[in-house]
């Protein structure tokens, strides 16, 4: 099986150049200039040559934060891995690395496992794994290195959420070390959650119980803080660590800190934190609920600050924290207790597009919006080049992107298995053509055409940041 | 004419992958995947195949700062265009850019007519140019869109040098003002030059005249007091600004301040900076002279930082400030008064070894050594992705490198026309073994075989790093 | 001549206490506990007793800004010493320092002489003498020292007034290094007047040639950058540095990092920018010129900074940087051109009723108003404990206010030499009811009650805050 | 009964003069000018004329952290309300603040009764209470308004100490917004004690059981950590906090960088962190284990930014942290783990004259000594006017130092009860030579005058520095 993609736009994370790319079998086997006339001899044995002429060519978005089908407070969030990797495809994302949770007084190894189980023959496109640890001891201290070898070498933990995932600072240092020692990475949900949840009791003591409380409970200065702290007992550990989801300028102020000092010290943002705003929160009538996430959604204020730090890089990769809860039944569960709303919004159908917009809106250049959504995040993880770029030998993960198409954004036209859009009514410019997965086309002009069971677990190498 | 290169590891800022490449004219043609079988096609009717196993394949040095022939006190920096680019391909670099000098009271247009008529047919390999500002009038200004339309759209301004080519602050500022609205950028050597002076004069009242006295006139606070001012100026003016030359861990926390601020700055240092100290220029018996540059070299304690600003990007590329003068009757022109020593430092052509040395001691990834020798400068100054990178379509400037080979750098083997070496005797890892340009084999395992006349003028796009 | 005053609640820069005041002659020879039944006795034999109660007892204020009889392009500031010295009797303030100006090309204390001359006789109240040092050259440097021993030890210089004051950075290091070896103190006008100048030049050549201009050219970034420059060239010289009439939030924060970094840097800032704003500047009809003054009136936002900065203090001193020019003739020769508007506006009468307000409302604490006010700048300018406290052997320089008084300020009412009041029809809290000059009542309840002459010129000695 | 105390420099925070003082009964009755005569006046009939030409006449020093007969570990403090007050005024100090523990599960109230207990009839100078609060609870919330009614407004919690005075963020939110609603201040012990445990956990397992290591395990970056949370805390709830015994530069950064923005925050440091270091915990024979307290002592490079601190009030007060334990039977339980040597070290009685060796040295002025060693502790626990100056009205704490005089201290010659001195063999500058407390001499060349008993309870009123 080939296939040859012709007179498009090529753009990776340095720079955009016409280029001809020859895929054979699951990999790109070859790039050219189309002057060179070599795309003329390969197109003649192929078995599809696309035409991409007014098209961008891009390496398949790696989204590296996602949860599906996970348990949170009761339920699960709704989309499997067979509805969510299809979305994912959709949208332009090839490759997703989703969270397996290990709950309290169980193995690792047994996490993966589960994790493994659901994934397995349901994916329509590759996967990875982190791990969620929430708990810390011998035991699964050793696990660790066992989880390394099975190619999962990056563990989540929870300044937040106490009595759930919450992880003492204490466990955070033993986890930290240990991850030093075997190559791996320290994640963090950077929030003081005990402090939080004493907000959260005052709230809700007074009466104070609407959706918009989830944010204001959760004030800036205490994910700031939290993200302070994480980045001190990694300087004390020695041991690199990246911050999910990033959404206030102060926590930004102290990665920017960290990274100045020279700390191996990452940071992702989600499309969320850049589109949407503390007023989503706050809309009446509990639609507020459809935006409640942790961190929460911010004063617009901060806005520009992210798209500061995806430019300079403090900010290094884009993901989506994709973790849907239907509004009816399980948003509903929050009504009149906003501690009791699931956590968590859609998103992986749409984050390739609307960080198009940053590119439309003059935020970041073209290059370094393929960089934030496929390269860097292919680099942190370790599976670059396999993925994150179109290059001789890497996996053939390619979107022909359509930069003049217009859309807009509805829960009557996504993919995702989930009964409201966060974006609902927005147009956006730009759109996905079509979508090559290890060398099968399995999306092209609205037709998905991939199969659950396509998508192949990753097994990753370390981080590939690290000084 | 056709080149295939097989069996390299090709090398580009973001990764390292087996490659082979097919070379056709001056461009590349083409990338294949060794196991696509396709360079046994392509060798097949090839003029060369050259075999790269065990050697990195990496895009040609791209270096931003040469004084080639430059006047400076009464004399000449010692390398012709014919000399100092056949010294730079020795070294793996295959662009550079020269500054033309416009004397006070004289046109932009005619300074670039000059150099180049000192380049044409001179030039081994490619060269752009800059523009130094010395006058800055109406007249001039309005030079500056000839410039841009003739292909020379960045501009280099001294804080440094009263009565030389000293510009005052307002100077600066409507030289920015037009930069800016012409797609332009101001390149700035920040020193306090005034201060220094005043410095100066104090040392040489005071019988304090050796070499070392050059550096203590010039602190380190002076330098970044003037890189503090010229950001500032640039905000004023909302243009951007383009840092050479920095040395000092002070003036890199005014840039890195300015870059967290989402400011347009960008800076550049020089090996010089990050391998020889202050301790050089304090050498015996007038030794010190062979280290006389601005900024001078600082104590060793600001090597650390960098480095760190190398890999945090506070420092996006390395180029030489290749200004080379002979110790005997240029260097000693300033015995008894170090202010009479020219200016300059030779280094043309041990850029890219000496940055391969970061990447043997683990300060700096392999791709990261070729992004800030190649990607970074080519992107920087408009020449992406004709240099700076190996791709389909891009100029076939490609360095094979072998990464064990063992040299010693001396005054002896070196190919800069200079009686020196300033790093006399220094043992390191790694040696540029094939060099092409434009298509052309230039120099091959010890063997120059390229020509003067080779090389071409480039003219230049804007800056791909505005935001 | 003996004065009690009784029942008074005393005010220092620690605390309030209350407390009977015995001045006998020139001085205050005692302070007593009200239940000590001392003032009793001491009434008994004075000359007069004042009865204090509900007033505040407070050093007489120390402002060490002022400039009168100021030569300024072509006019003179309107205040004399004479007029000068009562309007400030009137506001409380019983010490000034006025700025002794070394015209080009003259010696400094032929520029003494010149003050002296003016003063001399004339004064209402105590009076010293900064100079501005315009020329700095082996001569000038030289007479620094006979200042010092005439009682004159803190210079002033101008980044600011091309062709007029303005220094160059090496003047200033020179300056700078003479101070530190003698004692004294350079203080600094710190805006960039070259880069400034091109602004004006801009703006007048487009037209813009209204007051609120003369803001617009002179941004804060300028005022920062200045700032910046004054106290890295402080650092090189290792001497002291006081930053005049400091305005600009970025400015503060100039100064608040040397500070914070152990520097002998030191502000004041004045009560137009902490009341009035770059809206005054923009008044219709010409008005703006009544508020032009440089550094330039700022936008309203600055002025928490200011309050911040005099709360915690990196802002130690208000002083009034008063210089009046009348609107008739004076303010008018600007028309047309902003650039020709003399610099500067009349406050020294208002300031200590200005900086009460920010009792009133919060911002300062009751001592701090003292502190900031009288007691460090007696201190920083070499006057303390002989003014800037009330203690046994400290001049008897006392001002009895009533803090629940209610006035107005107009140019109806007020006393400078001016014809019109920079906060015409503002009503504040607190007044001046009794002014005692070196034992003297020289204001009483609306009535001046004191004469030229009686002021007398202030030797000074060095800063009380250098380590 | 009236005491004359003439001929001495009165040394305030604000400056140096000569004074006659007149004591009458327990309080200053008056301050005299000496060349008023009035002195003369007053000694006739005075119980008692001192002469104290020659010598500094300060106000007592103010301690305002000190742990007498505390309960730590399963042993005691091994000073006395009767020997530790003895012992401060054997070196200058006549107000000290001890803390009250609440033990977990009490009250506050019954933890304030028992230190009446411990300190009525028993201490030989005056002295306030802190409260350590251990349990927030709504009950306890509920009492913290009786204790401010009670003359205790400042409580004290611990980010260290998990299972003993530990407090978890919430708890800390909790007390904070109190201590806001009822103008008190909540003081913190910052220190990362979960991350600490784990550190000395680890340590402890490997075998590191010797007292450095109680250094080792405490690094400098748990402190900083520990303090940005405090203050991050402190900004969420809008209320004020001081950090005791400041320690590490780092700490002072997020101190420095608060203060900056403005926010209430304060800290003392202690005499060992300005004179003592980590040399001192690794001295050999369990030697070490006479200085461990908590924070440990830091590496020597701390004291320069601790003194610079001082010297710019981001350190506003210096305190003793006074908690002696005897080497024999007490220091000794730690052998062979150091996590059983209990915390602290003796140092009432040294205070003065450390501090007075800073003046001596040069890092603090003279006033600044009595600034932050009386003024500023009583301004900032509510004692001022009372305490902390020599005024009319304030209480007759007067005491009379030889700055000339030279002694060496020892555990041979102290007054402290502990078989032990941190400073043996220290040779200082200055003595104490005469304490009045409240108008009675209780210590005069040598020879202790003073009773148990004299010393009175000190109702304290709010901060005065809150704004």
């Amino acid at each position: 099986m080939s296939i040859v993609i012709r007179d498009g736009l090529v753009v990776t994370a340095t720079g955009a150049t016409p280029t001809d790319v020859l895929v054979s079998g699951e990999r790109v086997a070859a790039l050219a200039s189309p002057d060179s006339g070599l795309a003329d001899r390969w197109a003649t044995g192929a078995d599809q040559v696309i035409d991409a002429t007014g098209r961008y060519v891009i390496p398949g978005g790696v989204d590296v934060h996602t949860h599906l089908e996970m348990p949170f407070g009761g339920t699960f969030s709704s989309d499997t891995f067979e509805t969510g990797t299809i979305a994912a495809a959709w949208g332009g994302t090839t490759t997703i690395i989703d969270f397996a949770v290990q709950p309290k007084g169980s193995s690792l190894l047994s996490a993966l496992d589960k994790w493994h189980e659901k994934a397995d023959g349901q994916a329509a496109v590759d996967y990875g794994f982190h791990l969620i640890l929430s708990d810390v001891n011998d035991a699964t201290l050793k696990e660790m290195d066992a989880c390394v070898d099975a190619g999962v070498n990056s563990f989540k933990m929870f300044m937040a959420y106490p009595g759930v995932f919450y992880a003492t600072d204490g466990d955070i240092l033993r986890a930290m070390s240990r991850a030093r020692d075997i190559g791996a990475m320290v994640m963090m949900h950077a929030e003081n959650g005990i402090a939080i949840d004493q907000l959260v009791t005052e709230a809700l003591a007074e009466g104070r119980t609407d959706p918009v409380h989830h944010g204001v409970t959760r004030p800036t200065e205490l994910e700031a803080e939290a993200t302070h702290r994480a980045i001190a007992l990694a300087k004390v550990t020695g041991s690199p660590l990246y911050i999910v989801h990033l959404s206030a300028s102060e926590a930004l102020s102290a990665v920017t800190a960290a990274r100045d000092a020279g700390q191996n010290v990452f940071a992702e943002t989600c499309p969320q934190y850049l589109f949407l705003s503390l007023d989503d929160l706050d809309r009446p009538d509990f639609e507020g609920a459809k935006y409640v996430a942790s961190p929460p959604l911010r004063p617009r204020s901060h806005q520009a600050e992210l798209w500061r730090g995806l430019r300079t890089n403090d900010l290094s990769v884009v993901s989506t924290d994709h973790c849907p809860f239907c509004f009816k039944e399980q948003k509903e569960l929050g009504r009149g207790d906003f501690s009791k709303i699931p956590n968590g919004m859609p998103g992986v159908e749409h984050r390739m597009d609307l960080l198009h917009q940053g590119v439309v809106r003059g935020e970041i250049s073209l290059p370094r919006w393929v960089e934030i959504t496929s390269t860097t995040p292919a680099r942190m993880f370790g599976l670059y080049p396999r993925k994150g770029t179109i290059g001789p030998g890497s996996d053939a993960d390619i979107v022909i992107y359509d930069p003049q198409a217009v859309q807009t954004l509805s829960v009557q036209t996504h993919h995702m298995n989930v009964d409201y859009s966060a974006y609902e009514g927005l147009q956006v410019l730009g759109r996905v053509e079509t979508v090559v997965s290890r060398g099968e086309v399995v999306l092209d002009r609205g037709s998905f055409l991939g199969r659950t069971g396509h998508g192949r677990f990753l097994a990753r190498e370390p981080c590939q940041y690290l000084h």
